[in-house]
């Protein structure tokens, strides 16, 4: 029998909080108290949990002290300035932030590839990896633990809800604008996204790669403890409200044929594989749903260690807010 | 001076046809008489040209000795039934399906990177690329040449007017659908095509891949005339109306900077080159323009000859109409 915990919810009202809290209840996660919190802006608002109203209160003003896990579904901003003061008050913070991510002493976790990583964590902050990282390595995890993975070429189709309310926001009112025969606004992204795919995803670093991409590196060699893994990323916006994709392709040091990976994926955690010629998409898998599906699973005629995957996720949930719960369930 | 000469178009009522009419009315490509042909089911219909209505006539009534070249942009059965014939009377067909493209005997051209394969045809046949590998051996001819390319990995991102006007029209009346709060309905494609992407275009094939992967293939090496190029590609319908991107990842024979690529571009031949944080996406330079657009251009982190590129056109334009006349303007 779980103890009950006195948990908050910071971010509790953007799209990733709203899914938290949603995942919370559904998985009856054993909560004594919950504290939804939010920036001033938000708070003073209220949240549905389990049918009952609770206010958001303002995160400036909260003592955490008072719970034991405080997950932060916030902008990066904010869990830069609150996460080391709830850590300092004795919560575990699972922070879904790229803020502490890459510090040696910040744990990156996914429960299906590094649970032992979330192990008594030096400063009480575990970091939640990137959606486009989350659903790859819980993919390629059965794979790499088989017969080692050496490069990883991916293209990913990422939905706007990677961008919260505002991504979903700006691709609905683009296409309501198009439909009218307007010419589309411009408010989050710097090219329409409606009708559109844009190679664009945060900024741009010295090397020519955006920091998605690097993401994919940094966080796929610290999930799996392996710094020879190479990663080259293209990351792709996509007019898509829930879901991620990828176009996934790796080279492994021993050879596999896709019915072998076929098999270990078949009895991977968190995974639902199709064989065949059927295949996942967000649409009819991405969205809502938990597993990360991974279908395609092909041979690449290009190379003699050559596999693809096509990797779907909701990234909202598993690559986001789910993943996050599930790691405060490892304690 | 040029001397004119008389044409058909065989589809001319469709999004391909009506690219191409507008096409040879702008280059002002030398016709005597312009003859717009289709299935029995569009003849009768008019098409205009040049401010002229012309009354379509039924391809399977018509003389095709009264014509010097016949472009064919219809579907691939139609192409089965009719090119030969066409051929046969002695006219120059230039043939968008992929009906003849692997035969022998057949030239499959791309102006900008293989011209010479145009001249004397044997069968009076000459193939026009699928759009998808066309704008990508335009991007990689002059890297081909300077330094050798033996190994390209891509994924793309591909418009719905790849299925002409049905795959338009599947994705406007969906996007309504949903817009209205009803289920979007099937036609054409077997999974939602609005908010979604699909990684399935054309039929699957026994390893694995789908044949638009594999024409991917057969075309990059056919037009190259280099067998020993590898192609590994992931072919994705994507909710754009016109304009296929694609992520394109090439390992070189000898190493070239990201610099020199750039600088090859630019001077090449139907490229228009972004170098820079800037980059091109179908919506804003795709959609209704004759260049191949190629940005993005950096360093492939993973490989120590790797290069990576992010390629743009118009797949209805230089992916089929405009290639398709420039092949005619060779003779």
């Amino acid at each position: 029998m779980k103890k009950p915990v006195n948990v908050a919810v910071v971010g509790a009202t953007g799209v990733v909080g709203t899914a938290l809290l949603d995942i919370l209840a559904k998985r009856q996660f054993p909560i004594g108290t919950l504290y939804p919190l939010a920036s001033h802006r938000s708070a003073g608002s209220t949240i549905s949990f389990k049918d009952q109203k609770i206010v958001v209160e303002d995160v400036a003003q909260f003592d955490f002290a008072k719970v034991d896990i405080a997950w932060f579904v916030t902008r990066r901003s904010v869990a830069a300035d609150h996460v080391p003061l709830a850590a300092a008050k004795g919560a575990i913070v699972i922070d879904n932030s790229s803020q502490f991510r890459y510090e040696n002493d910040v744990p990156l976790v996914v429960p299906e590839v590094n649970p032992q990583a979330a192990k008594q964590p030096p400063r009480n902050i575990i970091a939640n990896p990137n959606c486009s990282t989350i659903q790859m390595v819980v993919a390629l995890k059965p794979i790499y633990d088989a017969v080692g993975i050496e490069r990883i070429n991916v293209a990913t189709y990422q939905a706007v809800s990677g961008n919260g309310r505002t991504g979903v926001d700006e691709l609905s009112r683009q296409v309501d604008e198009i439909a009218h025969g307007k010419k589309p606004s411009l408010e989050l992204y710097p090219t329409p996204i409606a009708f559109n795919v844009v190679p664009h995803i945060d900024v741009f670093q010295e090397n020519g790669y955006t920091r998605e991409e690097m993401k994919m590196l940094w966080e796929t060699r610290k999930i799996f403890n392996d710094d020879n893994i190479k990663v080259n990323a293209t990351t792709v916006r996509v007019p898509v409200m829930y879901g991620h994709s990828e176009a996934v392709h790796i080279e492994t040091r021993d050879k596999i044929t896709p019915q072998q990976a076929i098999e270990l994926l078949r009895n991977a955690p968190g995974v639902k594989v199709f064989a065949g010629n059927d295949y996942p998409t967000a649409v009819t898998h991405g969205a809502g749903a938990d597993p990360v599906f991974v279908g395609r699973i092909r041979e690449d005629i290009s190379h003699p260690r050559g596999l693809n995957l096509w990797v779907v996720a909701d990234n909202v949930r598993k690559g986001a807010a789910l993943n996050a719960v599930q790691i405060a369930e490892l304690f």
